[in-house]
């Protein structure tokens, strides 16, 4: 089954139910269907067909849902860029995807998206093969016109469902941009498992207030309501003036909302006085104050916002979660059924349980690799596996603990330290707030490792006792030789803690993984 | 991923936990990950691999799913074959099958299968080429020998999971013994959606009390239970004073078990008075008077024993449920995730929401065809979509209604006539308790229509007050022309009213779809 046959069936088991809200628009299953059908019979008359390339620079949009619908039915795939991007990424995404279709917002983003149409290399030539559609207007060179264009009627083209349908730019890993090319098996997969993790079926109404250009909004949760028929309203700005009152008129089940706007949203009801029971799973469900229904356990097999996870854009999200068997030993729970996990070494042998490795992954949720970069794919599917560049450790207990990046671990003379296993050391210390660490060159022994701590308020604890506190509980060569404290830590734009900043700050430096992820980087 | 990955992954995320019970048998994951090594080296040495045909002639047993995972890990297929099969069945499911390997049991079939062996095509020759194991035993020539024979360590074959892996014989559709094929992905499939449909994690524990040669013991639970590492509980034999301490013990949360069973162990445990709270989905669940947790619609998204749905083996159990979107005007529901479906006329197209056309099926859950039947495979597959050869219609609210085989639908004149759409009139008036429709040969008109009714104990109407009933509810060319009363319906083995029995009693015949179905029939 591919995504344009999820729409199909949909159309036929919920014709009149709303699949997608987008302020005063709103589309039935028949209408996304009708519409997604015209689009794709327009694209095709655009020269557009399986394998070219659609690129959004846009905010949300219920058009992000509706351009991978069309596409999905002609084979080809969507990238939902960032719209934030400045104007040299912007250009670099052009050149490296280079879409046939650029659909762009006028509104807040018009300016640097000029600019990188005229900086795009081949300028001219470039602006002759792409067709740029204005997404927020109706003039002729708008979406809605080229849609209106499209013949009516269903392509009926078969497309394999393991090819690429949804193109997502990350730099998590790598440092430089690369497109995860996500499969329709990758996305129906995913849908599936996340329903079954958040027991979530057509009844279920999802407020996409996170970011289309991440996988997480996709997670949790707009692919398992669309998977199942649900209903996905979508939001350009996350504004809890605007966030309540639609949260009410739509009775959404499920919300993509940091916990900032869910304290405002709390703040607003509490003069508001709406009943909100029936919105019953969100990241920190506790800071609803029992406004939502806060029998998470009910809803989710993942403990709420307590579930332990593991994942990345590459693997669809999600691969590893306490879903699958509950929380144990490790910090990022058990695969489910549509993934397999192994930690192995740099050989591609699997490293016994309890030592660190490479977390690895196959199955039905593991992207088909880069877009244009044959030869990393050729490196990190070696052995058959993803490398996901990630070290990991199987426990005792069968769960996987995520310790970090192979780029952040820390070598000391001839031994691996990895900073998430003494960061959770240190902050399991009364007084310890949150740590991160980090590692400082020493020409003898390789790395020092330095902690940066965050103390609670008013707690007190000296360097002394923090380094004790980590020498009798790990192995001494991963105490910390150094600890810093900061009021709070520097943060990536994605909400983690940013140690780019932090080795800035503290001269870190050396680390061993940096440089072994082979080409491109 | 295919089934013998699934093994592979709870070997190392849950070790120690029991994956198959039998008896006094204990597996654990990793023991039956070893077991299953061994067995696919034994086999391999025998000779046997990919494509190739094992079968199992036995009752329940943990080998099923034992042999399952080893042929998995080889590519080769195993037929859990039916052990109620008369000696020229037998004969005719080895010659049919063709096995290189069959697995045998001596306990209550040992003479059916020495006749069947010795009566085989071939004699001598198909006993030089095919490896006969004893399964209840310890000699040189049983199961547990030939497995001890098998190196240790993983196969390490690549498994294509679009290739199959369990066959199953029905005679359901074509009266006709063809032996589906289910592949990995089928079977996986099956095992998300149903997990997600009854909430099975891996806490689950399933009593595999249903008849393993059926898809159905699979379906509700054995494979989402497997798929996601929970306990399966095998028993040979259906009887209730083994079967009470034997839920107890194993603190069974899902079991297939049938009315009277149910009955009758209510009945024991009055009297034994165990705590049986941890059952928490079973079929007709009220019958458990409380006993078990009664509170179905936490437990399962199809309302427990109250769930529409429609299926066959052939793809792979229930294709189309309540689950999806609730119950509504359909008997069946609405497809899920893995599966597409569409009801088409004779030339493949489409039929209108409302009209009546042939139930076809696409996606996950769609066999790969019968095992040596490339004719029907092509006929079934036209259009590209599996024709089950039932009839059905999609109703104005998206669901679907089952009406009957082809074989079974009625002509009087030109106008085509679904027993269940009279059977279902008639059972809405008061006094009927339950009825069968069948068509009686009518020169002019092709074929009358027949009601047999059983009455309520106590109630009483005519013929005529039932015939003005369907009258004034369906069309008049529907509603019967005559009308029998019987005390109770024929059953068949599987529970189904006994349409070819009623035939043969009220001389019912002329049936136009009985000879549309293609070569093989």
């Amino acid at each position: 089954m591919t995504f344009g046959d999820v729409i199909r069936e949909h159309r036929r088991s919920f014709a009149d139910a709303d699949a997608l809200v987008d302020g005063d628009l709103r589309l039935t299953w028949s209408e996304l269907d009708t519409r997604t059908d015209r689009l794709a019979s327009a694209l095709t008359a655009a020269g557009v067909g399986a394998g070219d390339r659609i690129l959004w620079l846009g905010q949300n949009s219920f058009r992000v849902y509706e351009l991978l619908g069309a596409a999905a039915k002609i084979g080809a795939m969507v990238c939902p860029g960032y719209w934030r991007w400045a104007v040299p990424e912007m250009v670099f995404a052009i050149e490296d995807f280079d879409p046939k279709v650029i659909v762009w917002q006028q509104e807040e983003i018009g300016e640097t998206v000029a600019k990188a149409r005229g900086a795009v290399t081949g300028g001219e030539a470039a602006e002759r093969t792409t067709l740029w559609l204005r997404h927020d207007g109706d003039g002729a060179d708008s979406y809605e016109s080229f849609l209106a264009s499209g013949a009516a009627g269903d392509p009926g083209r078969d497309v394999d469902p393991d090819t690429a349908l949804m193109v997502i730019y990350t730099a998590a890993i790598s440092g430089r941009q690369c497109g995860s090319m996500l499969s329709h098996r990758n996305l129906l997969a995913m849908g599936a498992n996340a329903a079954w993790m958040g027991d979530i079926g057509q009844e279920a109404a999802f407020l996409n207030a996170g970011p289309m250009f991440h996988i997480g909004n996709y997670q949790i949760w707009g692919m398992p309501v669309f998977v199942h028929g649900g209903k996905n309203v979508v939001v350009r700005r996350v504004d809890p003036e605007l966030l309540l009152p639609l949260l009410v008129r739509e009775r959404c089940t499920h919300a993509y909302l940091m916990p900032p706007t869910i304290a405002s949203l709390v703040e607003l009801n509490k003069e508001a006085g709406h009943d909100l029971s029936f919105l019953r799973a969100s990241i920190a469900p506790q800071l609803w104050q029992g406004m939502a229904t806060t029998d998470t356990s009910r809803f989710t097999r993942n403990g709420g916002g307590e579930g332990r996870v593991y994942g990345q854009t590459e693997v669809t999200g999600l691969a590893v979660t306490s879903a699958s068997g509950g929380a144990g030993i490790g910090n990022a729970g058990r695969p489910g059924p549509f993934a397999m996990v192994r930690i192995l070494d740099g050989e591609g042998r699997e490293r016994p349980v309890g030592e660190a490795g490479e977390i690895c992954v196959r199955g039905d949720l593991v992207h088909l690799g880069y877009w244009n970069r044959p030869e990393i794919n050729a490196e990190r599917f070696r052995h058959g596996w993803w490398h996901t560049t990630d070290l990991g450790r199987r426990e005792a207990d069968g769960t996987i603990s995520f310790l970090g990046t192979t780029t952040r671990m820390l070598k000391s003379a001839a031994e691996n330290i990895f900073p998430a296993e003494v960061e959770n050391c240190l902050e399991s210390h009364p007084a310890v707030r949150e740590a991160a660490v980090i590692g400082v060159p020493n020409e003898r022994w390789a790395q020092d490792v330095k902690a940066v701590v965050v103390l609670h308020d008013g707690a007190g604890a000296g360097a002394e006792e923090l380094i004790e506190h980590c020498r009798e509980r790990i192995a001494s060569y991963k105490k910390p030789k150094t600890v810093e404290f900061l009021g709070a830590l520097p943060r990536t734009a994605a909400g983690g803690k940013d140690y780019d900043a932090l080795d800035e700050r503290f001269g870190g430096g050396g680390y061993p993984g940096a440089d072994t992820l082979g080409a491109g980087r």
